[in-house]
């Protein structure tokens, strides 16, 4: 139990747990309707009603399940970790401990300016906390020796596309709030670009690297 | 921490822990009754008036149950996994984590027919997610390289006897709601039925196995 | 992630996680008093008032404690498992799940005797799946094979120690609803007992290892 | 899964589990504002209300991340474990997992004495059972034979800033009740102090080991 390994794998499960609680608490704010008919239109109905609960639910499972992939995928680059992760990793949970509240509001009130505004302000603190953790990570002595500097430096750029998608939408809910969210369908787009964008930008600054 | 094996021993993880949580969250839905009284009839009448909501506990702990059961088989022959698996299993990881609602929806609706159709279809959905995940992930190069095809290939069928009882119980909910969860009762019977197809067939399909 | 040493972890975590999740759902069910003064006396009655809530949560916790610590124990003495283990443990679970019920029920109700009988009929459960899943555990060829035959039998007997408290306080709680959960307070010592009982019975049996 | 090492990791395993469930929980209690109207100001104003509950949210999960972190890093400095840890840790999960209630209490009274006061006495019970496993775990055989001697006293010292912030805050919630908990910004302060006596105290008591 005693070797970093191990630590840094008990670090990665906890991280693990809170998302797997959060992502799943996520259906406990969807209300269930308790009607006293058996009429099937008024079941429909109140089914219909909870539309955007159901959005709000898969939205917000797609992107903390993102979020977690991506965390996943980072965290299996690492070999070792230290202070300067912990902390900034356990403020990345609390945003995302924080999203069902997010999502209940906006579910709860559809077509709401504010509550719109407020959920893609906390998926931007959650992915910018994530990219802020990422930076932290991917570096020596905390990431695996043999990883290509341009792969590490693509990882960390990715990490970027949530965000942006998230700024676009909050930017958005001003002006067209509900619809704001189709921006979030941008993030495998966005992630892609960055992707290449922190590639090619790595392979550029250390030239020798191009033939590796 | 950064070989596959270990990689995929944390979708592992990540994968329980959202079974896990949701199977115990099965029991929040079930309203505890707040009596004013010490009269014991009253508290006997209270408690059968939960009948319902102990019964579609007791279902769904045994549904979720037997689709961890499969979910920890299926995982335990793997040695690699790839993106084609990562989104796909998160998929069906949301339709567990809606199943807790789909429980209370039935329970809170004893005999009405819509909840019983939303129900059987949220367990279809499950039950065709988790086909779909364990085709993509019994093959090369995921699955270990000296389990027996024919083995493989009845372990993905007999993933199709959830399905079919769940469709079966769907049909059955529009001529007699609350009684067509009975169906789900066939469950194991389907599994070892499509195991026996799927084994005779790959062992037909492929007759130099058949001496091995 | 093919062993059968690695399928009895995965099993051993999924069985952890959801003794974890119930054992933590406890506190949801405690309701937060919310009053609109700021009258010191009027929190103290508040409090007060929560107290069978508050003994609910602890004795609860530390019942299923007690259930978590003994099979953390049984399930670190085996090797192996198979199916005749698989589903008795997901019923052991289903009961451990339904334990926030039964206490919230027994909490909002203080005194009342159906509810403490409800409660003790619970623990009852949970205490005989347990046994029954330790009985079906502790054998060949899951046990360890280097464990003595008396420490075997002995550890099986000492689960018979909870379900014996919870079947006195049972029957206690027709005659003094609310003080019967006194004897649960036996368990310790029924436990130690048991124990005592299993080892002595297991080296009178079999004479040729008294000197082992 | 028959050595102490696999036990102990497991002990962790469910300890950590506690803590990611217990933290993740906070969320739950913070009430989801649902208006009938689409007026900004009138949301702003509901999330405007809510800010006891989003800063108890947030004091209470760096309060657990912080009790968290020490576990972590205690428990990573064993290789074995005892009777003698296992039910003080059990003590101690209990008062983490109770810490959600002490929460929606202060949040949902806010400025009120009493809740702040069983606030941080639910702290300063957790931090003080804290200590105590640590006392316990901290010891020839569990602890690792090749750590420094004065780093294990500073360790076992440094879990005493905590129940120190929460006792002070504690006293501060008769006086001032609300603005007590500013007191529990002083817990990295207490720790590095209290981690540098109990180092320089093993240094004095132990002169022999000034040089290693």
């Amino acid at each position: 139990m005693s070797t970093n390994a191990s630590q840094l794998e008990r670090l990665t499960f906890f991280s693990d747990a809170v998302f797997a609680i959060a992502i799943t608490l996520l259906i406990i704010e969807v209300h269930v309707p308790h009607l006293e008919t058996r009429d099937d239109g008024a079941y429909l109905q109140a089914l219909l009603a909870l539309q955007p609960s159901f959005m709000g639910f898969v939205l917000s499972f797609l992107v903390i399940g993102a979020l977690w992939v991506a965390h996943h995928r980072v965290f299996g680059m690492l070999v070792d970790y230290g202070p300067s992760i912990m902390w900034p990793n356990m403020l990345l949970l609390m945003s995302i401990a924080f999203m069902p509240f997010a999502t209940a509001l906006m579910s709860s009130n559809p077509g709401a300016r504010v509550p719109e505004v407020f959920y893609a302000a906390s998926l931007l603190a959650a992915g910018l906390l994530q990219f802020f953790v990422f930076s932290r990570a991917l570096r020596a002595p905390f990431v695996q020796p043999d990883i290509p500097v341009e792969h590490i430096a693509a990882t960390r750029w990715r990490a970027l596309g949530l965000p942006l998608a998230a700024l676009l939408s909050l930017m958005a809910a001003f002006v067209a709030p509900g619809w704001n969210n189709v921006m979030l369908l941008g993030i495998p787009l966005f992630v892609r670009m960055f992707y290449a964008m922190g590639r090619r930008r790595a392979l550029r600054l250390q030239p020798a690297l191009a033939g590796a």
